[in-house]
């Protein structure tokens, strides 16, 4: 029998849009203007989203976060956390934003891709991205 | 009387998706995979999203496209032909990638943004893009 | 009826002199040699000049306040409060500089540039910033 | 039944170290000092090897035609050629080294890495990859 390379689950943009779509729900519903961004396994951008009226800064700070929590795999506010209570490191490190509203997409053990929200109080833009998480665990569940 | 400043028209988001999914529809029609990219009149990102199985190149070429279009407000095929000609200067220029796909997308003489494809050929990346173009221009006239 | 893009107010050069020389003028009358850079709403330059005799470091700094002003919508000084705050998160995000001198211009609701000022220390930076922040606002009541 | 994302093979440490010991078996035999390197579908580093005696300039251009292999979906030479026969758009192209020695690693239909190669005669280069290339064919096959 032929060798085999194992294999990971891969994110697709219906998916992709899927998730965009609970997390711009939750913004709706709460008269948020933010960014949305969702990128793959790979850190390149699968799925992007500007609401009106939002700041300009908004998006590549929605990048960042989505890009930092698939190439960390955690979510922005496990390293907002540490810089809260004192390490410093976390500001030396390459490809971080330390604040929270970015979170890896996991299916099982791999991570998939990640969301990254901006646009209001990072709280909220937590809340966001995690509705956009939540979305592909039912999906994944149905 | 008071001063008051000119005004510019603004891209909406609804607009960018308006554009982007008659953009969608051209190439889903013709079995095409590509990356469609949306600027504002800044440059920054407003709509992005990537069809499955092309190539991780065409989301910074599709994005570049779009970038190009709005800033030097013309389409990228105009500095393709240019270098075709010989005209190497392109080549040095910032910002600039001189491969047809990217459209300036203009309301009166106001440039609002751009379009972006990346994904199949250039020429076919054009029509995508035009068919997005065409879309702002149906919607201004309705 | 067509539909309709939204509108937003553009600065002019015009006015961006006019909001420069304001600053300036409140410069000389101090012996202060600043300076001073004025962007649109997009964040590229609209104007930009450098008095005599400071540092070359200036040039950067007025031009990251100006930027991180537009681009953020608020004051540079917003950002280096929450510094002082201790909050280091300021420290890891995109495009800030957490020193005041730079102020975001509003039109009503609109960002429509901002200037950033830099030469003397900070806070004698933000006066100078504001004299033209308030030159607008005059403009625009007359 | 519950939604399932699609899957696609991953490369391993493993296998690409039976990748590149292909290919520096054929440098070695040749007396060809070499830097192979090899990418996962990410574009990232997976396993690298800078062999003694060569150019500084040879780690670059190897990562940089691995990742130009894994992120075009094609080898570099299908660039290199385009060049030759004058198409000048090549050189504006993000992330592209239009040079024959980068070979992406195909799995039926997915990438998932490449080989680049430098330090020799480009054309060695290319024979150094394409042994790591077919190694992997043989491994899969076997």
């Amino acid at each position: 029998m032929p060798h085999q390379l194992p294999t990971k689950p891969v994110l697709t943009l219906a998916v992709a849009k899927l998730i965009a779509a609970a997390a711009e729900e939750v913004a709706v519903e709460n008269q948020w203007s933010v960014v949305i961004a969702i990128v793959d396994d790979s850190g390149s951008l699968l799925y992007f989203q500007r609401m009106d009226q939002n700041a300009n800064s908004s998006v590549d700070v929605a990048i960042a976060k989505a890009t930092h929590a698939v190439q960390y795999r955690r979510p922005t506010k496990f390293h907002e956390e540490l810089l809260d209570k004192g390490n410093m490191v976390v500001l030396g490190m390459p490809g971080m934003i330390p604040l929270e509203g970015g979170i890896p997409l996991y299916v099982g053990e791999h991570v998939v891709g990640a969301i990254g929200v901006s646009g209001v109080r990072s709280p909220q833009d937590t809340i966001i991205a995690e509705a956009g998480e939540a979305a592909l665990k039912v999906y994944l569940a149905d």
